[in-house]
């Protein structure tokens, strides 16, 4: 018996279901997985609804990330076998894999070693939230010692990895959310100061917590009006950017800003990090590296059974949480 | 007796006026330069209209580019020395020295000495234009082989220098004018193909031209909203480089476009490749090679005499040109 999620049309997560197909069989260069905890995306969410870049074919499965062991490797992998203890990376279209289900494939590049510190918990959480961050802080901004970032959505998981990472680097995260109920929560995760965007003017905080100078790096998944405020609070040479469009607007970009501080604006998606072996391995490596000697903590919110994965996404979507929401599989 | 253009107030070409003042004493690491002839700027006219990053103070001098022989070298100055021909690279603020005169004080790191096929008119005109477009193009946007790049304010100094860089790396010149007025002229210099922007939909007609994939570098001195079009107009992974504002209003943003096809947008100023000595002699080896074998080629829409400085600004300031106004400097 092998269960997975799947759904067979666009919806709210009322239409994921579980239900029983076969233990499929590893094909070349393919892992197959028995989960024991599954990570859960907007990415997903977008994917479910039709607004993600990739479409799905009916009944389709759905997951980027999963931890649990090595049942069987197909033709032609070398590196993992039977009864390691692994992860998933997110790093293919969604219409290719879904690992959420109890026996899964992945692409062998998908799949790898984590730090024996950590639970299955921990590692479902961890790919999707630290590449994305260090791909946008590091791989591509280039965030230094000193430097101050403005994070938005800071509570998302994402948010929260950016703050770690630029703790890592000697970096002073400013971060930005909506109202002050997620204000202790998000200095305990390591913001420098919290600046809530709906109830003190954003520009003129970061502004005053930078004496005028404004932010080298801008970390923004949200787009839409609220980024022509950011890009009013970045520093000369700043470089923003932008991983989502949560706001659907278009931002009123003033090109002389963008001119006159020499500003660099970037869209970026994990994939950039993911589907290049030398960048996706670096950043592993620096991950595995922060977890392991507990620089990078994984930062869930909640966990639910496989059984109430409709409930799982449903929270998710609601945006209340503070950090990743994982879905265990029982044995 | 040196007479030299100054202005003592902000305001249109008719505040400059030919004064006379001492010949000056080139300082610690100036050139004295006896002027052939000169280059004009619309940076000179943003500075005369207060409108310049850099504030005059008054009276003020004015002017980046120039070209004649050295007559005196300040204490420290190797290289140049009395009797050379040079010609001057904008990279100084306008509110330090002013080579619009006919005895004039630039900085040793702005005198380089150019071709010996080149007139000094000529060689007045190359510098700011080409270097612009060196600096977007290549130190920036990396534009390479069978890159199709949209030029937009094609007929001006600068536009005419990137259809030539664009031609030198092999790219492809899709250039974007007002009306169909210049079409023949831009063809001359080097366009494949000349958008009629207020004629014809952009966003189609580059469609249409690039099999549907749009273009890998935008080298853009208006922004506004003519600038979204040809953001819709880019290709995956394009990199849009704004080097004006000609236009005033905001650009609307798709955050979505941006995100979706992994932009890059840059605000771009020559100062980035002037002010640093490893890419201003990149830039300048690069262009004097070309000037050299004929690849790069000056373009000069007209010649005033010194006399007529006020008449050529208001002509630079029509925007009816296509390629650089030159003035000339009497012995």
């Amino acid at each position: 018996m092998n269960r997975v999620v799947r759904f067979h049309q666009f919806g709210g997560p009322e239409v994921l279901s579980l239900e029983e197909v076969p233990v499929p069989v590893p094909g070349p260069g393919e892992v197959l997985i028995r989960t024991r905890a599954l990570g859960l995306n907007r990415a997903e969410s977008m994917y479910r609804t039709g607004r993600h870049a990739a479409q799905p074919r009916f009944p389709s499965g759905i997951g980027l990330e999963a931890a649990g062991e090595v049942e069987a490797v197909g033709i032609g992998v070398t590196g993992p076998v039977a009864g390691d203890k692994v992860s998933v990376v997110p790093s293919f279209p969604l219409n290719e894999y879904g690992v959420h289900g109890e026996h899964v494939l992945a692409p062998r590049h998908a799949v790898v070693t984590h730090p024996a510190n950590l639970s299955y918990e921990q590692t479902a959480s961890v790919w999707m939230m630290f590449i994305t961050a260090y791909g946008g802080l590091i791989d591509l901004a280039r965030l230094g010692k000193r430097d101050t970032i403005l994070i938005s959505a800071a509570s998302s998981s994402v948010g929260l990895a950016a703050i770690q990472i630029a703790r890592i680097v000697g970096a002073r995260p400013l971060v930005l959310t909506r109202t002050s109920a997620k204000r202790q929560q998000l200095l305990d995760a390591g913001a420098d100061e919290v600046i809530a965007t709906s109830e003190e003017d954003t520009v003129a905080r970061v502004r005053e917590l930078t004496d005028g100078i404004g932010a080298q790096v801008i970390f923004d998944p949200v787009g839409g009006p609220p980024l022509a405020d950011l890009i009013t609070a970045a520093a000369h040479q700043a470089t923003i950017v932008l991983y989502g469009r949560l706001h659907s607007e278009p931002t009123p970009l003033d090109a002389g800003e963008v001119l006159f501080k020499q500003l660099s604006i970037h869209g970026y998606d994990m994939a950039d990090i993911t589907t290049d072996d030398t960048r996706r391995s670096q950043a592993v490596d620096f991950i595995r590296e922060g977890l392991a000697d507990g620089t990078l903590t994984p930062a869930i919110d909640r966990t639910f059974p496989l059984d109430e994965i409709v409930d799982a996404y449903t929270y998710l979507e609601s945006g209340s949480q503070v950090g990743k929401i994982i879905v265990t599989v029982p044995r």
